[in-house]
């Protein structure tokens, strides 16, 4: 087999990543790189490190799941496929499961070349570019893990059990995600105002403070290198939780912060306009960002709650601006048959919704 | 078998109809008697006329569709069951399939009575009560008949493989449905603004003008005699049509009426807005009759384009009233595998349009 | 409308029914007629009587089921559809659902004739003709009614749900069938050595004894008329359960006969070979009267236990008589999920039947 | 963490393996071990190697698959979870997917202790032990990858997928498997003789002449040691791919072997009989081996050829014995939405096959 550096392959690399890097750095969920290949094998020179959330990986070949698993800590070498006919092209994607870690700076996977015994044929090519912005379903928390499952772990998210990954062999499109559990539109799951998408949402590869900064992350993204067909924001969900959750500390300022619910059990207007107001500035903000994208806002997949909210933001956003190009759609509420680890949509969520917003593309895209 | 007239029988009606009448006439769909009766045999004592569209009935035993036929005119004998266990109770429904037709005044089952040779053991009880007011999906239309049907006939519509019975049996509701194929919220899918359901939601079964006249039809409704525990209003769908539909000359004004769409192909403002005022009132007037009720409002099935306008409406509603008791669900689209006869949503739609509201029903009923 | 005889109409005839007639008269389930015919309506002039067994018909319009019912007694007219585009062409076959009834020598539905205001379009061809013939699972016992229902009753049995219609529309075949609910292959559920279809494989039109006679019901059936590109022989059940059942006494004889178990439970071997013997001898009654056509004995669908009583008996035939056409197909049992009314294979137990079987048969006529 | 030698953990080991040794080797697919443990992590010390064939290993963690992956050579310690809630009993199981490959001498996984933060409680204990015997289809050849794949690759192959280990799942079984792709009752796929499966089914843990040789493969296996309920044996479909293959020269005797067809196609009479024969034995070989366990010979999912020779030998097998013991059940053949990749089944084949097998099991054991 022959080495190739990365900066030598014709490769596609998936995810928002400095393309000047000498390596590719995998720095969130869906970041990965796709060849097309000849040659009886493939191996990755890789590196790898974590502190408490070990990075996962998963291996597609000629678009279907071979290898799912934990990458440990330290250079080593990773076999993509083995032992197939060499004269034949074979194409191999291989991506990080886990999502940028902001609980832990060191979480990273770096891929810094290719052994091969054949040649590189081209990049994949797609015939759709579609952009997801989510929470911890967009993470794909809960695609694998028993019911029983109650931790917060890195074994039960993945990129290629959700939606997104779906809809990608479906439509046959390059998809990109930039998702954070427990993060919303305007607040965390838990009051945390920093922990709002928007923020890092046009910044490249995933959270400052990490292992990816000397990678680039938190740099700003370069819009008009890749404008998505559509863009699918897949936000609420925690910002609705905070209602249940006590007030949060900011330990920066010591501010406390909460979305308060009414004696009755409704949300109160002036926290739920804090929400409404987010909205429409990150819709802003995306369209901003891309001119042209089809913009759709999901909601519902943990429950229906702040639907009314949302649309509401949404005819606002219409309205202060005129941009016709945006829409809600309302996925499935996960139930008993459907639900997986850690309360979280399972498999089979992920599926149903994906086959809703298939679908739907098929019409807008 | 002995002979019982409908006022000596301890009978379930399902439908807005006149109790005191001395029979049942089955106006709409959904309309029908329902008993629990020991003895080997049930038949029913009927009379039926049309002059276009003939009407059709089901018949559910034990909870299962038996049967499903045309009522041609005339006084006739129909067999609800036979040859059974007379020790057991049997459960019977005998209901209507066909929506209330306003093209046609003479379209009628009326029963009169059963014969048996058991005894009535007592109305079948429900654990809930679930109104449901819409259009033609409402009115299943598309549940039988080939893919390549396209015409609209009786036949092609049904109660029995709606969403709405398939939710009546999986949470033992007692359902009653006020639906009209073509009719709109604010007006008919042909911009007919005489089609508009709050015209007649207040009315107890079915069109005036037609031989439910004699039985009641186009009375005010008594809201207070039957209180649902959830309302479900599933419109919209045919006054979206309107944009793409010609203008509608009013026979009696002589006037014009069309909803518009821009240049651009979006839709002239003033138009949505004439729809979001028909939702807001309606909901007003929904409310009026039904204190106590959920109240939610379904789309989708047969598209999205509506969902922000139907929404804002919604939220301008709350707004107004201060009303929190209201909700909005979207369902999946109807796509190529569960379209059925005449472009409309068929019985798998119906199935999984089904299993999201009785997710839903289950946690807010 | 206009009237035509049954003698003046192109139609196809489904069932071994005497062409001569000069009406159709449906002895069995799946006997029927269908048409290609233009025009907007379509009616049958239909004569139907019974004494206990009320005979059940269903209508399919463009290969999808609109209708299902209780025909009752005496001279009627049955609109078969209405209402339709009158220059499209227009498919409707009317159909049989009940079984022929050795319990009531009455059960009879007679089509004598049809009114539409348009035109007949020469018949519905074919690609294939099959041939089944069974037990009560042929005659679709249990794909109608209640999981609770327990009674030997009419409504709950069936052609349009059986696996034989699944396969019919998906393989455009023409099929018949031969069943009669508790009949084996060499002798019924209760040990009734008279209840063995054999006995009545080569006549027309169901049992002898019955209204059927006069019909022709009982003649020798001309095999070489109608040549099946397979026949598919689903029995063996009920001469299974001959071993549970207290020994029968001949009406006729007064002997006794019974199928007997050891004291270990297990089958007697020579009762064994009385079905042994009865399978081969029906095979080469089958073979005789079809000489090119592949034969098929399917079993499983309500018990396993007589699979290698079967394929012995099929092995010793092919020995026997060296004929290599001939091949034995297990079916998986029905369970919990999938049963329907009476203990019997319900409407999903026939749908997976029906797709093992649409992959056997696409390869091998 | 502390170390923990293999002698020194209350384990399950899955598979045939030496209990005597001071590592758990993992010779064939299936091979594992199985503990309960606290502790927020699991680690485990794994000494691999392999030529050409790379063995493939997955994690199953309360009973849902984490991870599958290739295991590289050498020692190197393998994460089987991390970051769980200390307190809490984890359930682990790390077994080997690839089956024993007589194609590489090396191919070995080796488990020699394991790492933890908690501490060890108790084996996992099952209801029922299942024994399967089978080819290619029971070592779960094209469970993964793509369908156009057509490499003969140890990738493609699992125990995860196959309908063993869903079976093992849904009756809470421990099960054990022997089997080899391309091996027969008889010969193999190609008509050699040596590969034979019940040349080897009393040995244990897979293959003599590689890696397993030093711990104790092909040695004797103790069969009072470990009573299945039942022994699934899954064999038929490579011998009769041989009728298609060209004739196979051993290499150890020169001699040629083929099983042949007849001009007309059909199998040829004497070469039928070496199947039935050695179908007989086996049977004789596995029932001396078990005397109490029920034996069911599965067949079908890719293809019924054999059917009735299998029937018959099974036939003579009782009639020789007397042994009523053992049963015949087919399985639906693979179709095109079922298959996976190199034209085997799929998991959805598997699947099919499990909730057939789950329901036969549940009265039978």
């Amino acid at each position: 087999m022959i080495y190739y550096r990365i900066k030598d392959i014709e490769l596609k690399i998936h995810g928002r990543i400095d393309n000047a890097l000498d390596v590719v750095p995998l720095l969130a969920n869906g970041h990965g790189i796709e060849v097309n290949v000849t040659g009886s094998q493939l191996w990755a020179d890789v590196e790898a490190d974590y502190e408490d959330y070990e990075p996962w990986a998963a291996i597609e070949v000629n678009g279907s799941l071979t290898s799912r698993f934990m990458v440990d800590k330290g250079r080593q070498r990773i076999c993509l496929f083995k032992g197939r006919s060499p004269e034949k092209i074979t194409r191999v994607k291989f991506y990080r499961e886990l999502q940028a870690m902001s609980e832990d700076a060191k979480t990273c996977i770096v891929i810094r070349g290719l052994w091969t015994d054949g040649g590189f044929k081209g990049p994949p090519t797609y015939e759709h570019k579609l952009e997801f912005v989510g929470d911890s379903i967009s993470s794909g928390e809960g695609t694998y893990g028993a019911r029983e499952d109650t931790d917060w772990i890195a074994s039960c998210m993945s990129y290629s059990r959700t939606y997104i990954n779906l809809i990608g062999h479906e439509l046959n499109a390059e998809c990109r995600v930039i998702s954070q559990g427990g993060w919303g539109v305007f607040s965390g799951w838990d009051n945390d105002r920093r922990h709002a998408i928007p923020s890092i949402y046009e910044q490249i590869c995933g959270l400052a403070g990490c292992t990816g900064d000397k990678y680039g992350a938190g740099r700003a993204h370069d819009f008009a290198s890749w404008v998505p067909d559509a863009i699918l924001i897949n936000l609420g969900t925690n910002d609705r939780e905070g209602f249940n959750q006590p007030p949060f500390k900011d330990p920066d300022t010591g501010e406390f912060y909460k979305l308060n619910t009414a004696p009755d059990g409704s949300f109160v207007g002036e926290d739920i306009e804090l929400i409404k107001s987010a909205v429409v500035d990150f819709l802003k903000m995306v369209r901003r960002d891309n001119p042209a994208s089809h913009i759709v806002w999901l909601y519902g997949m943990l429950g229906y709650d702040l639907s009314l909210t949302l649309a509401d933001a949404l005819n606002r956003y219409k309205a202060e601006t005129g941009d016709g190009n945006v829409a809600y759609l309302q996925l499935p509420a996960t139930n008993e048959k459907t639900v997986g680890s850690n309360g979280h949509p399972g498999y089979e969520a992920h599926k149903i919704a994906a086959e809703i917003l298939v679908d739907y593309l098929k019409e807008h895209i």
